[in-house]
């Protein structure tokens, strides 16, 4: 309906602003955009998925935040189902179906059919059990799940209750849930989608020569169906069903399931690397069950990576709107009348945001890293070498715990970064922060997991110090070799010139390697030397984890940058290179004690920093438009009125509030006299409230 | 129905391990519970009104996250609507309806009704506007709302775009929205429920002598109609509406509101402060217009008295669960059959818990001592004495950037420590946390107030240089005096004995204070002295502000333990000592390069006090949940199977999505070669897709 609002425009003009910040500065988005984004063909496939999905009314965002949880669900499967009839139209590869996934921006209730699911059958399948499922599985003629966490146990998979007890009798295991808290908990695709699920659990076989008792060997996984072909309802025996409400996730079923001495035959248990003999009691075990941490392994790779993407996001949205919002003139400005400030060009702003657009980068070289370290081991292993996987596992669960906990932080800076609007619907925040916080728990909790970093880098300076003549040739070994040489452990002068006005790169990243090292030593020499208890040791632990990992992302970006300086225009490589220092300086002002503490840098550079820091982000701020822009986050991902490409801010905050909001269809009764909700409607609105 | 789940129960019993957490601690918990909680009659009057709540199946907490946003709203305004009729029933107080609301937990449609529309009548509104409104709004014969916000203007007020102009010919303003941006927004109340709105606009009158042009003479407060009496239908020249989903507040109408060229009568025009006069373009100021600043300032101190009770919420959910949850063994345990640990005997989950519990009282005194403050500074103003605003001012920005910063990023960490449960609907953090993240931007942006906090120490601190002879006796100017005394300010040895072994209780708050006072000065001399410009000033402005409430946090904490020890039986004064210590030190752990570079502090004195925080964790663990106990946060409240009292964990979450899901009793179609969503309905699940 046309009013007197449709012709009313807001005082500035977004799009000239997101314009003229974009004439201000000379890099080269689309190089930029190439150099971040060419892995596995990311921006074609973008470009292709996207023309597939945005022309679909199935996939519009607009509506979203107004619909009940269980609409949510209807909604995700009725979407998940829509992208593989495209994908089957279209002949999409699996990694288009993941962008369909990423664009579409929900958890598919089908995610874990085709993630843990199928690579848990591939990895732990025998040879006959994957000709059995993997066509059906590939042909989504069954849809599975993987039943692992439980309402009791999460981290400790040792610690779960469900058991599968060998009948030798029958040739059946029996799976049952002894108690509540075996009930499995979490599993994705479970609650409503799943037809077939990978449970894992306990296996319980009789004793040899003691037919009357019986023994655990531990977590081994089964394949079972779970729900009836035909009425999709629950098996006999299974009660399963969705766990409710989440932070986020409103598309996924995440499900319980218990189970009533429910049997299954021999074939359920997967059995390439362990099976139950013929004989009575019998256990075999075929192989190194350390393979198992593989797929684990895989999918933290893909979280970090996906960090990146996650943070570049709320950066983009921040950047953009706080380049156009406007508040306030200069405290120091002369005329009374002075124009108010783009909010960006506060420090108290930018130091919010500037600082995370500078890790976006940070996270995309170790993650290219981390690929390649994982591609390498994986080929090791796969050879049958298993030496790696200490580092590939300690290293993952470091980067996993401090990747997600940036972007988690990340994106809740950049809203409070935006004021009032940041609060609002048209952030395009909500759901990305709601599903984003649980990244920090799932796949290892980020608190838990770092004592395996710990416990490396212990095991490490252990072998450096006892035996420093069996080292391999690690990054980390060179390090506290370094650090090992003067038995002082004082930091080399070349480190650091007191008389230099600024820290310069190489010496940036030493410092971060020294800190490593030398609380590695301290972690080595309390725990292994003075034999401190682990548990009080935990929270250092944790630091020491946290600081090897910012090692890790310094040093990478810093290499990184020496080989993507010579292909790229200027002044792409200079603004690259203050995105490390930024990164690196900031990081150092934010745990500066740990640095000074550990002699890695003296007190009088600390009082240097936020100068150093004030200045990269005066240097930076030009080019924050236009690096956002080279991530490449389509307006139908980012589904934000702040963060548009076009600038239109306000003109699209306003059109959904006063074209597209449901609730201003409906006029309610505001007389408490009343006891009808809305009026004139012929029940007053009293539906609502049977919903209670 | 019946299933064989219903016999099942958790491995652990939730309600012995809490019982024997309780029998463990002899703190009296009715006695710190009066200590904290007396004040306004607090805790009979929950009791009181809790009775009155929970048997209304109305304010069933159940089904609320699965209702949609539209939904929402339905209920809050019914619930709204219950509790005016139930308070008539009950005669209750204003005091007692604020309860109701607290318990509700959600905003209330009715909110700004009786905050920022009554008060600003009662405020600005003449004695004869005041007898004709008041007794209206007081039968909520009207419902008001406060339309201050605008889309292109929140923080800065003057920059407000909507116009009331003089016609001095018909004697009438004319309401208008010059452009997009002037649109009201946020307003809450103002969306579905309002009858009446104060508007805040850019007062236009023309100049005397020249009948053309007009001046601006800035905002003022008009109150007027805005929809229809009988259809509630937004009156003519007016466009106003729901602004759609938000964060939180999905019960709250936060609204749009757009003029016409819209014309009201000189009486809307709020008169008490400035008037419109008979002559032409005459207008008339009466009295201070700074007294304005008074709601505000005291909406503040609600915001910091609030603070305490949200975070005691989040904490009491978490110290319940981590106590009852247990995960692994201790990894020096001999035996491989050890038992798991409850998680709260984990240092990496107690410095993320017992610091914040810490925080509760931390807050808890402060919140007492800013009353004091308020209601001292209060009578002086109405005496007509605005000396004391500037302190007031000041105080009130400063705590309520902290204490909202810390209540709102306590919740997030209570809920991470909680692992995955604490990401489910079960933790009943979600509508907490979603509600609680507006704080850090409402009634004043976390990062923009403490502008006002450094430019009053700055002040200050010039008095104290320049004129140390005009000095009042505020507690910050012997702050100074001390700091100033010796001119190389060298922090009295006095202060830190390295002899010790630990700091104690009045050095802490030396130290604090003395932090704030060398931060002052450094501020001062870069301001006053060097001129430097603000702007570049502003993100050590940020962290003064900060220092100087950690300081008065610490300090008010410090002085109640003095008066609260004499009367609170043992060992409640020697636990709430622990907290002072705890918060004390956790805090200046978390900023310690900046009391190192202060030389608030020895190096050797940081190194110090890892070690020192796990000793006072560990005191304190065994009275943490009688010390959230303390807090009283009835069930009704936390709404959480986490965080029950009976320590029922597993058997709600249980319960919760077993049997009161409604997303189970739906089958779905998950074969995607349907385009069925709903397996077996009559629109197979389309009429979701409808609502796109």
């Amino acid at each position: 309906m046309a009013d007197f609002t449709d012709h009313l425009k807001p005082a500035h003009d977004g799009t000239a602003t997101l314009q003229a910040e974009r004439d201000g500065s000379a890099i080269d988005v689309d190089e930029l955009a190439r150099h971040l984004l060419s892995r596995d063909d990311f921006l074609q496939r973008q470009q292709k998925v996207l023309k597939v999905l945005s022309k679909e009314r199935l996939f519009k965002k607009d509506q979203q935040l107004n619909l009940a949880r269980p609409d949510r669900y209807h909604l995700g499967l009725a979407r998940a189902k829509a992208i593989q009839r495209f994908g089957r139209r279209e002949g999409w590869d699996h990694a288009d179906y993941s962008m369909a996934d990423y664009l579409s921006d929900e958890m598919s209730p089908y995610f874990l059919h085709m993630s843990m699911f199928v690579t848990t059958v591939r990895e732990q399948a025998s040879k006959e059990q994957q000709a059995y499922w993997l066509p059906k599985i590939l042909n989504y003629d069954i849809i599975g799940c993987y039943a692992q966490t439980e309402l009791g146990h999460g981290s400790n998979v040792r610690g779960l209750e469900t058991t599968a007890t060998w009948d030798f009798k029958t040739q059946e295991f029996e799976i049952h849930s002894p108690c509540l808290t075996a009930s499995k908990w979490w599993n994705g695709s479970m609650g409503r989608t799943a037809t077939h699920a990978i449970v894992v659990a306990q296996l319980i076989l009789p004793i040899k020569d003691d037919s009357e008792r019986f023994t655990s060997h531990g977590p081994q996984t089964f394949l079972l169906p779970i729900r009836d072909v035909k009425t999709h309802q629950p098996l006999p025996g299974i009660a399963v069903g969705d766990i409710g409400p989440k932070y986020g996730y409103a598309s996924m079923d995440n499900g319980y399931m218990l189970f009533d001495h429910h049997r299954v035959p021999k074939s359920a248990m997967l059995s390439r690397y362990a099976e139950v003999s013929d004989e009575f009691g019998g256990f075999t075990r075929h192989g190194h069950p350390a393979v198992v941490y593989g797929s684990l392994t895989f999918v933290r790779g893909q979280i970090i990576m996906h960090a990146r993407l996650v943070l570049a996001r709320a950066v983009t949205v921040a950047v953009r709107y706080c380049s156009i919002r406007r508040q306030f003139a200069d405290r120091d400005a002369e005329s009374r009348d002075a124009p108010e400030m783009k909010v960006i060009d506060y420090p108290t702003v930018q130091i919010r945001i500037l600082p995370l657009l500078a890790t976006t980068f940070a996270l995309h070289y170790t993650g290219e890293y981390f690929y390649k370290l994982y591609n390498q081991s994986r080929s090791t292993i796969e050879e049958g070498d298993f030496g790696p996987l200490a580092e590939l596992h300690s290293a993952s669960s470091g980067l996993k715990s401090l990747c997600t906990t940036l972007a988690a932080d990340g994106i809740e800076t950049c809203r409070r970064a935006m004021g009032g609007h940041g609060f609002g619907g048209g952030s395009g925040l909500i759901g990305l922060n709601s599903d984003y916080l649980s990244k920090p728990t799932v796949e290892g909790d980020n608190w838990m997991i770092t004592q395996q970093v710990a416990a490396y880098l212990i095991k490490k300076m252990q072998q450096c110090v006892e035996k420093p003549e069996n080292l391999s040739k690690d990054p980390t070994d060179e390090i506290f070799k370094l650090y090992l040489r003067d038995k002082d452990h004082k930091i080399p002068e070349s480190y650091l010139n007191p008389a230099s006005e600024e820290i310069d790169d190489a010496s940036i990243v030493s410092v971060f390697q020294w800190r490593t090292a030398a609380l590695s030593y301290t972690a080595y020499q309390q725990r292994i030397e003075q034999k401190k208890p682990w548990t009080k040791m935990m929270i250092q632990l944790h630091a020491l984890s946290r600081a090897y990992s910012e090692q890790v992302l310094v040093t990478n970006f810093h290499n990184a940058l020496s080989s993507a300086r010579s292909h790229l225009a200027p002044p792409t490589p200079v603004v690259l290179r203050t995105c490390f220092r930024l990164y690196a300086l900031y990081t150092m002002e934010q745990s500066s004690t740990s640095f000074l503490l550990t002699n890695s840098i003296p007190a009088f550079c600390l009082a240097t920093l936020p100068d150093s820091i004030l200045e990269l982000m005066a240097q930076l701020r030009p080019h924050s438009v236009k690096l956002v822009d080279a991530w490449s986050i389509p307006d139908f991902l980012l589904n934000s009125a702040l963060g548009r490409y076009d600038g239109k801010v306000y003109e699209e905050l306003f059109d959904m509030a006063h074209r597209r909001n449901p609730l201003n269809k409906v006029t309610f009764n505001p007389d408490y006299r009343s006891e009808e909700i809305v009026l004139g409607s012929g029940d007053g609105g009293r539906h609502v409230l049977a919903k209670l």
